[in-house]
């Protein structure tokens, strides 16, 4: 039995349960130049909040009904593709379930000797080169410059800031928990920490904390976090968005302030990217992420849920912030364990 | 004896006529390296209104009392600097008087020649360079894109449109006025025109003028105009931003939709510049510009006041729209006639 998690209805801002539903299908079979993968680890991810809309962002929507988009990574059980043999450890957009077949397209075959393999969804996977990208080509950090992460205790954050730090850079970090700031600092070697949840003044705390201004600042949540930074961007400052987690479950746009005029006068590159963009560079960013890993330079840590039953909740989780690094669903059945 | 307007208050809000003050003084004697100029022409700019505000943003705010900071083309009276001889036409930040002695530093010779002098200021001077470099090096427009301007009958949003259609870009404009918007359309070839003050609905209006989407945003107006023109960009869109000239007068920030999801989910660039950035190319702008007006694809508008001592009312005049392309004042008096 192939158990898999579809979309069953659109959520109405913070999505519920009830907006997923398990089913049992029978395990597919591969066709000829197809793959059958059992699936160890799922990936859940903020960006699969906005595939859950009706309306098209970059990506087509989930139709309702059909098994949630999502990274995963797995063993080949049976092949009948000739680039991949049973046993592969592999990875690939296999969604939200146990088995998945695929054509072997985007699908990338693992070793892991190098790293476990659940570090292709995280450090080694999508948010690693999002980080990568994201910071070093988008945010051009030189050294000595102050960076600021929002999300700083999520997979993409916990790894931006180590880049940054491994680049020369000072860097801040803004989180939800003590425990969360408490990792960034003694852990990773984020220079210093914010736990947004205890300060009301968030201003007067990141101009404390960044007392030569912000160089780069690279943004995962938006909102009034983000207003606050904005108003201490150095002139020339580059603020990558990476994501605006605050914002996906509004249901129409909230109101701030105008940051526009702050963009003019301190002349500030502000630019939303998408990893895909730099789909011709990831063997060079996979290899830079894979050296820094194994030389301890660059730390990463996973939030485990156990079960594809758990995967709802467990993205539901990681949308509030209960993840700390890289929020994975682990299945266990007799194919996997 | 030399007329000059000096800052007599920081104005809250719109600027009065009170923040402004008439003094005579005695016509300055140059001392040795210095020049001494008779202004002919001065320009009043959008800019100017920040430097009236005790903050500094981007420069120094001018002092109580001190004459108001402006561009300027004249005439030297009286030379005792080997660069310049007596009757050379000249322009550099003379500010807002009759009469300036300068040590030369930042001032440009001009050849009437080839232009009239009073386009110094205008095309052949700071706003067309804004508009070349902010166009061509942070808009990047590319051949059959669409290219959006906002306050598109001022200086600078009329070059932007006219070297946009030179590269072969279609150009839709933003303007306040029927007559502002058919000068566009009908003189300067813009492909489309919107007056906003006889328009409800901004984005329905520039949906049915931008069919295929907005590539880039040229912003010199920022408020309710820009969140409509955001919600229209491109993915990939570029968006410089020049000018807020909305906001020029708001005494805390304006609150308005948040716009940071679009720029994530349509991977937008929005960058602040200032003209100065490209300090290094101006001669290779100014040639480029000049090649234009010659050859009749680059056209230009000038609103002229006369007097000095209406200088104050130029300036509250062009913050309101009042002016049709480049606002100047014309001073004459027997060393200019």
């Amino acid at each position: 039995m192939n158990n898999r998690i579809v979309l069953a209805a659109r959520p109405q801002g913070f999505p519920k349960d009830s907006d997923f539903r398990l089913e049992q299908t029978p395990v597919p079979s591969p066709a000829d130049g197809e793959i059958l993968v059992a699936v160890r680890w799922l990936s859940v991810d903020p960006y699969m909040r906005g595939r859950m809309n009706e309306t098209r962002s970059y990506a087509d929507p989930v139709k309702l009904g059909d098994v949630m988009v999502g990274g995963a990574a797995g063993r080949v059980l049976e092949s009948r593709n000739a680039k991949f043999a049973a046993g592969d450890y592999v990875m690939g957009m296999f969604g939200w379930q146990e088995y998945a077949v695929s054509d072997g397209q985007g699908v990338r075959k693992l070793d892991p000797s190098i790293a476990p393999v659940s570090t292709s969804l995280g450090v080694l996977g999508m948010p690693g080169l999002t980080a990568y990208f994201g910071l070093l080509t988008v945010g051009q950090p030189k050294p000595g410059e102050t960076v600021l992460v929002s999300g700083a205790a999520g997979a993409v954050g916990s790894y931006v800031g180590q880049i940054a730090r491994i680049h020369g850079c000072r860097v801040v970090g803004i989180a939800g928990s003590d425990e969360k700031t408490r990792w960034l600092k003694e852990d990773l070697g984020f220079d210093a920490v914010l736990n947004y949840r205890s300060t009301s003044d968030y201003r007067q705390a990141l101009a404390a904390l960044c007392p030569n201004g912000i160089d780069v600042y690279f943004d995962n949540v938006g909102g009034a976090i983000t207003d606050a930074a904005f108003t201490l961007l150095n002139p020339r400052a580059r603020v990558p968005i990476c994501g605006q987690i605050s914002q996906y479950n509004a249901e129409k746009p909230e109101m701030g302030p105008r940051l526009l005029s702050l963009v003019l006068v301190r002349q500030v590159k502000v630019e939303g990217f998408l990893v895909f963009q730099f789909a011709d560079r990831y063997a060079e960013g996979l290899q830079k992420l894979t050296e820094w890993v194994r030389a301890g330079q660059l730390k990463y840590k996973e939030t485990v849920t156990d079960g594809i039953e758990n995967a709802p909740q467990a993205f539901l989780s990681m949308l509030a912030g209960g993840n700390t690094g890289k929020q994975l669903v682990r299945i266990g059945n007799r194919d996997t364990d």
